[in-house]
């Protein structure tokens, strides 16, 4: 289920009626890199720790990442309060992307 | 854990090492799909339920579809024989993509 919320500057951002433990609005984000052909399981691994270690600040939980190193690209599922928290976070750990997908079903 | 399978042709695949339950070689996949802009979750269920009446046919399993209606973009997570297997099923579904990536490592 989602709504309408309005945000500074009158404009509408369609979110989802998920909440998080002190009442926040949660949403689910999947988010795709490229670039990362020939990368290890280890490497994968390594990169996936330091979104762990600080999601936290953002209010971001990366569930799960998926690898294809043929053609570089990989694939993370998270739940957050934004597109932008996601971002900040995949960023200050060192690989960041722009391509984030706020996922309102799931089946 | 992957290998070199050699193909007809000697090109060479690299496969995961997994099997389903009559020994076949499977491995698990991303797809992606554009141009799913408005579609609900209902149309997203149908579609879903149209790959998980056939995929049998193909060695394949969707486990799971995510929807993005704003941007139009709809991941599937499946396990199968390959990715042509995949595109078989989607196609024959009524939703062809050539957008599939073997996901040869998840954390």
């Amino acid at each position: 289920m989602t709504d309408v919320r309005r945000l500074p500057g009158g404009h509408a951002e369609l979110v989802s009626h998920r909440y998080d433990g002190e009442g926040r609005t949660m949403a689910k984000f999947m988010d795709v890199h490229d670039g990362f052909v020939g990368v290890t399981a280890e490497q994968l691994n390594a990169a996936h720790e330091a979104d762990l270690k600080i999601e936290g600040e953002e209010g971001v939980h990366f569930e799960r990442a998926w690898l294809d190193p043929e053609a570089g690209k990989v694939f993370c599922l998270s739940t957050g309060p934004s597109k932008e928290a996601v971002m900040r976070v995949h960023e200050r750990a060192g690989h960041p992307t722009t391509e984030v997908y706020e996922l309102t079903t799931e089946v």
